[in-house]
């Protein structure tokens, strides 16, 4: 397949922030997580996530409850099914501008 | 191959941003190219254009060479062996963090 260049220029910059790419990628393989589970899993900074977290709430790719497990609270995040749908059309756009990587 | 996520987080900020991953992979395929060749293959403005080739310049990725064609200003760009590495690079990091995508 020959790469389509352009179609570089229409990645889904919400996505494409390496952070919130590796969240979206989490999140589309479980059906839900807690705040903690990916900081673990990410790496990132609770300052980093929250922001994160918060920039794929707005575009409306994570569902983001606020919730209780005792006293402690308990953040809980799920990919919507718009998030699932940007994540794949922003692998295949990827995949299709920049084709198969020769060692 | 299951994907390495945090290695997400690595990837080359330089050339992850869009725009410069397009010019990168256009300029790893030809000899050299000159600046309104760039802007057409990229379809980006002229400003645009000159502010991405001077961070791929800066971080030894791209070589520029300004010269002339007759009385006219011409422009070459070279990817340098330190910019297809990185983009080589870039491009398995991505790969390594994406897996295949399934429709």
């Amino acid at each position: 397949m020959k790469p389509n260049l352009q179609s570089l220029a229409d990645l889904d910059r919400v996505i494409h922030e390496p952070s919130r790419l590796m969240l979206a990628m989490i999140l589309s393989t479980v059906e839900s997580a807690d705040f903690l589970f990916l900081q673990r899993e990410t790496g990132l900074t609770k300052g980093n996530l929250s922001a994160h977290l918060s920039k794929l709430e707005k575009a409306g790719y994570v569902k983001i409850e606020k919730t209780f497990k005792g006293k402690y609270p308990l953040t809980i995040c799920k990919l919507t099914p718009a998030g699932r749908k940007a994540l794949t059309d922003y692998r295949l756009t990827l995949e299709k501008g920049l084709g198969k990587t020769k060692r």
